[in-house]
């Protein structure tokens, strides 16, 4: 007989990714009390879910993000919010959750159980149900600490159409929030730069603030969260996607005053800094305004911005209009900004 | 410009993981081409699917064997094989897949390549399309190679109902064929060993075997595959989950000479060996003929066998009568047998 898990003091060993009884005590004693719901309590190797009876959005990341604690989060609930925004985003209602845990040998229990307890706080927060999991355990150095894969099933709407095929010349291009948090945060939270910033992340669901956007009867064009790559990656890849240009400005862009100075003292654009928890959106001219005051009534959305607007010059995907009025290029992210980050 | 990936001698890098330019080169020139469907052509973050119509089963798994590639298949068709089969063992048909990869900097892109080619062999064997996928890739030393999460979503129609508490005393004891040679595979795989064998991985997908013993009309109580832990283990976890004893006979086991060779070498009891193309079917007694024949009838289940009972003796979970008429008590695995298996 095994005694109970030394949540305290204990490590993740080899044998608690063997499928046995060291695997069973983890579930039992960590992953059910943070997820516990109808669906994961089956505890079969899937979950049986009902009927949607609408169509389903799936989606999946893994993250990677070092170090996993950080200013406004960790990697336990960026892992929610990561694959819940990106089924939000598509117009849907999230719904359930998966997980896939690979853990290097040596981590504390008790990291570990702050990580999942996260998680399961993040789950219900966005009313998500984790439904399946998994734990795989490998060799001291085989991995770094804790990585998490996470798929989201969502259900949608009939009536809910997002899709980059909808946006037209003159649509407005608006962002949720201030751009570049999460990754400016990452950045200095690792402690070889050496700097002291009060730089928080922004990871956050956006399911709520989408579902409202989606029901207040503005149309809405299209909507994507700007996660690695930033919001110059986003808006290249929908002109790509759309064959017509996008021109921003410079001066209407909300950046924190922490994120530019980051940027500013280590040559980082925060076009290209990663976001968690913002949204870009486009619209027709005509309701840019009833949606920017809808997105700023949402907390969520409260600094929300028209940053732009769709233009036909394709020769130029996408253009920065700056504050001294020339016009600039913004190239898709070609190198590598930072490694894990999300 | 960036210009065609060179697959032949280049590598991965952190670039790949940026969600820029490099990345959706990754996914043009390796992923897009081996996984071709009309859901992840959509190329959105996530993907949208019709109405089901139907219950839905959902399933996860991470894998990270070493090695990556061994006899009877590698990481990539194993990460098909393993969550399709947790989903077909539901009584679920397979319809989609998403896939997380964490690759490690310097990971060969033609193995990338390999693996990924492996991945969409399979998908397509098994009739599911990968309709989401994310890639991350962390610095040399952080992640051992290639770790792939896979999420799988199936349909399950209304007359199905595979159960562990449907399991009665009396009921019949099967297995689809010989058992441990993916665990032994794996095991006798890696180099420092030293051993020669001609083992083979018994990875393969069940959907189809498992369908046409759904369609038989024969009563089928319970499914499972014996994955990490084994048979042993499944058994063990129905024992317990039913309140129920099960007893199993030594000599009906079917078990391959070179598993049962390497497993007297090693000390390792086949019971506990990993399987990933093999199931647990469990039948009542009046049933067990037909089921065995039809099962036989199909390659996937050529090697078919009845091993044991459903017993009302609950005080010894799992029990084993030998070949020579004692009874010994096969607990659950409870110490590591070896890591990353699966």
């Amino acid at each position: 007989m095994i005694s109970g898990l030394d949540i305290e003091s204990g490590v993740v060993d080899l044998s608690h990714g063997a499928g046995g009884k060291a695997s069973a005590q983890l579930v039992e004693e960590i992953f059910r009390p943070a997820f516990a719901n109808e669906f994961l309590n089956q505890m079969d190797d899937g979950a049986l879910l009902p009927n949607q009876g609408e169509r389903l959005v799936v989606s999946t990341d893994s993250f990677v993000v070092s170090p996993i604690f950080f200013p406004g989060g960790d990697i336990g609930s960026l892992s929610i919010h990561g694959s819940v925004n990106d089924v939000a985003v598509m117009g849907a209602m999230p719904r359930y959750i998966t997980a896939g845990f690979i853990l290097e040998e040596g981590l504390p229990l008790s990291t570990l159980k702050q990580v999942v307890d996260s998680m399961g706080a993040a789950a219900r927060a966005c009313g998500v149900a984790l439904v399946a999991a998994d734990t795989k355990v490998v060799k001291h150095g085989e991995a770094d600490q804790i990585f998490i894969t996470t798929t989201c099933v969502g259900t949608m709407a009939d009536s809910v159409n997002v899709a980059a095929e909808r946006i037209r010349v003159g649509d407005q291009v608006l962002v949720s929030g201030t751009i570049g948090d999460h990754g400016a945060t990452i950045l200095t939270s690792r402690g070889d730069l050496g700097l002291d910033t009060d730089l928080k992340s922004d990871s956050q669901s956006l399911h709520d603030l989408v579902q409202e956007m989606l029901e207040s009867g503005v149309q809405i064009r299209f909507l994507r969260d700007p996660t690695r790559g930033g919001v110059a990656t986003v808006l290249n890849e929908i002109a790509e996607q759309t064959g017509l240009g996008i021109c921003i400005h410079e001066a209407e862009i909300p950046v924190a005053d922490g994120v530019r100075a980051v940027g500013e003292l280590l040559g980082l654009d925060p076009l290209y800094l990663a976001n968690e928890g913002r949204l870009v959106a486009i619209c027709a001219p005509a309701d840019a305004e009833q949606l920017l005051q809808l997105m700023r009534s949402h907390t969520k959305g409260k600094d929300a911005a028209v940053i732009g607007e769709v233009s036909a010059d394709a020769r130029h995907p996408l253009v920065l209009q700056t504050a001294w009025g020339s016009n600039r290029i913004v190239p898709m992210l070609t190198g590598e900004q930072m490694p894990r980050i999300c």
